[in-house]
């Protein structure tokens, strides 16, 4: 296949967006995109761990993944669709779709019920799924705290091109900084690593990474930008500056529950995505004034959105 | 809810039945019944974690119950339908299915990529998916080694009443005897507490099992239900001979891959049930020709059928 | 060596005795002791992890298990010394002085804070530990939720005797009863395989056990012994319903936390055995009389000490 | 007491000296010293994880210490005694023992054995253990990787210093540089916040760390020197290079066990150590001849010494 065009910048993990039913709404999509549009980031990752995939029916995934494709088709922001999952029939189908509706890559965690035995298994399901897009780059998703599956990746960038053509890289939620070196590197540093912790991004970046996938870039991404380009101009004190606000704004959420608090943080951004699925729940409307409360009183509200 | 009949014996786990091309294969569900009714089983638990159904689309499960249901329907034995999984939906989708085909139960494992954190937010998730089939009996499915979802299931079956009036009671694979002990007694042992480790079976018996859901009793009922008719008849030191034949088989399953391992029993007996789904893959000609060589030099191979 | 006798009966785990400040008391082994052979216990487990062997100093162990050589010398109980712990030359010391006091035994824990990297090594271990006391049988105390270490124990009694020569068996606090009824007829059942989990202690019985070691023979040993009874006489019903006293007692002591309440319980038994040592803390004089409520409301406490 | 003065550059944690026969080796402790002054580090941490210090008698962990405070007297380095471990009383007899020896810090591990089941009774123990050492300055060492302790430091730096008044800072082995940032600012930047991974320092350096403790101080301090002083310089490209050579050193030696090769690699510097205690194995003689080809082989002999 032709070279993949790494991403450099920061790629959105959606949230997905629900009416007060809990229905999927795509209405919502196109508020969305147009808040990340403005934003500056370079893509939309759909339908991973913070769209809440595993809580999402097969229907429901494609819909939502063609919905951003349709959305975001024009604008300089490429679509990832994460196809992963325990039912590897079902991500071979997404794979096909996200293939079908033009998606500029895929990704797909571990299947984590069962779990692969060895880094060959694993493989080996990376390649029949790979092949049901064979047009579409592929990341693997690692995230090993919540797949529980943890393979050492450097192993895996020198094993599985063999078997997986349409390797493209690895995004990488793991907070083992030694085995992101060795990916930025492996084989000549053919491959995109994207960085998945928004909480560390500018040691990611120190160390060589140049694009990022995560939660955060939904509703603060002005101020992962301004990290970025102070990064960029060798200006690190004002990069660390901004990286502790992150650091503050994710501490800040996690009192409340992330996810929760996230969905809300798209509403002070102006972009109502609705509630969350079960095992998640929304705030309440007290925690919800709280939290506002709080990014008030922090000054994190002047921060994250501009 | 009138009361629900308890499973008094062996409850296989049912495994899945392929074809070589790993599509399902509903003709070979006719066989592996006619063997279940043959050795003497009071049920059969359908699409559960032996019949890999994390690794099954949605319809595949709807396809695979109606037709257990059917093949079922006037012999003795009881259909339990597994409907959890990561989607709340789906499950919900499977368990009024479930209904529709009049299974005796239905049954869930807690989502496991997201995993609720809290007891409470398990309990919803039981509660609206066991409203989803309200005229069926409602289990759940505690199976920590997997799922990575490991609540106090006294406090479980303290609570969860309330918010489920469906709620029959526990399939129960877990090491944790003192707990087994305890949901046996739970609020004066109204609930149905089916024991899920054919390996220390004989364990949970003597301390007041009746029902016991398993892998082993697809292709080795006739050993347990030994065990179990020793234990009836207070002679504990056959069926501690019976339970070690048991264990004796197990350690040689796990081997060779505990699930690869079963799917070569059943052909021993007599039904072929094709291939796995990965993350699992089928053993090779070589290793299932070892297998079976070492049945025979054990002498399993003469006691685990008859 | 000549053949080493088992255990066949109850071996307490003894609590270890401080005084107000927390200092060593020796004073109190002797009326610890003399409830014990009053109670029918077959033998001492001193130092081991309800004896807080972790938070004593070398001095202080040695000083322990001299005093309980002592003091059972002429009595029907045998010593098990636990030289166990993360230094060998610490444990090698406690062999060879195990060995000078008469103990009937030694045992010891893997290392936990470096954690062996195979199984040959944990031999390796054992063996030059072993080997401080040539004269005396060893145990390996196998405990993997305290140690993390975990291996299987089938293989262990395999491969083990060759570097090992006075290798008696296996102190096994592990809920995994396959691999119990395993080590119960490795090498044609010449190993003593004592069971570390009181609150199943039954299921371990029906199972083969003949021998156990446990913290709630210290205070509860006539229940505990009443099981064992009514389990040779085969009346399982009454053993059952004597195991779930125990459960319920465990149940209940865990509420106020295990080693505290355990402390609390030999002060109803008549001996005072004093506070704990942190990381540990001593139940306050509140919760010390609401346990002792909670054993009255319970009828507990006529039933664990007659 | 007195402000502490944080340390700023690198802490070498000093590997322990054994000879041949596994005894302590207090002579080679001169040499060793000599190479970290040429090498210019800043202080020295003994008895740590690289120490072995679990499998020190508390008798060679104070003459160990004693040992390095003499020979460092008049040298620009700073002694850090390590003193936790399993046993308070212990932990307390080596705190008042480097006190005595003029340490310029103590540090100490939580008891890992038992576990303290919240942060308030963590800082009981540390409360107990600093004031055996009123006037030296007492780091607190997070490592949950091997303590299996894990509690929020964030946290502990908010609670811990109204009971410990002597608290300096944490010892931070810990990939989590989100808490990382979080403790360097915690109280106006108030705490000594040594990093504790080599592999990641850069990461940790961009993020405003200023001192580390580390492993492979000990015979790569001027690749590591070099790397702080570029980021100084604000030249990260030059940075990330040396950065990368320690991932390099790291992942060749992680190959060989990574203690074993380090033992090595002080022989490759000129200074013998000896072997390693159970459960570490040294090198063999062609494992160590193979480890030096590969150091020859990619370049690293040449950039980690000098």
């Amino acid at each position: 296949m032709h070279a993949h065009t790494p991403f450099v910048g920061l790629v959105p993990a959606v949230l997905s967006p629900f009416d007060a039913a809990g229905e999927l709404n795509l209405a919502a999509v196109e508020p969305h995109a147009a808040l990340l549009v403005g934003d500056g980031v370079v893509g939309a990752f759909v339908g991973g761990t913070t769209g809440e995939f595993s809580s999402l029916t097969v229907d429901e995934r494609v819909a939502l993944a063609g919905r951003w494709a349709a959305v975001l088709k024009g604008t300089p922001l490429r679509v990832v669709v994460h196809v992963g999952g325990n039912c590897l029939s079902d991500a071979k189908r997404l794979a096909a779709h996200a293939q079908s509706i033009g998606a500029a890559a895929i990704a797909a965690v571990a299947p984590s019920y069962f779990k692969p035995k060895s880094l060959e298994v694993l493989i080996a399901w990376c390649a029949e799924l790979a092949a049901a897009a064979p047009g579409v780059p592929f990341y693997f998703y690692d995230i090993p705290v919540l797949t529980g599956v943890s393979f050492p990746m450097a192993d895996f960038l020198d094993q599985a091109p063999a078997r997986v053509p349409t390797l493209a890289g690895v995004k990488f939620t793991n907070p083992d900084l030694m085995t992101f070196q060795r990916l930025l590197r492996a084989d000549r540093g053919r491959f995109d690593v994207l960085f998945g912790m928004d909480e560390q991004l500018l040691a990611a970046v120190v160390l060589g990474a140049r694009g990022a996938v995560g939660s955060g870039y939904n509703f603060a991404a002005p101020l992962f930008n301004r990290l970025l380009a102070a990064a960029r101009a060798n200006d690190f004190a004002t990069a660390r500056v901004e990286q502790y606000r992150g650091v503050e704004l994710v501490a800040l959420m996690l009192r409340y529950g992330y996810l929760p608090a996230a969905k809300e943080l798209m509403r002070v951004r102006g972009v109502d995505l609705g509630p969350l699925r079960l095992p998640h729940a929304a705030l309440t409307v007290e925690q919800a004034a709280a939290l506002r409360g709080d990014l008030a009183t922090t000054g994190l509200i002047d921060t994250i959105g501009r």
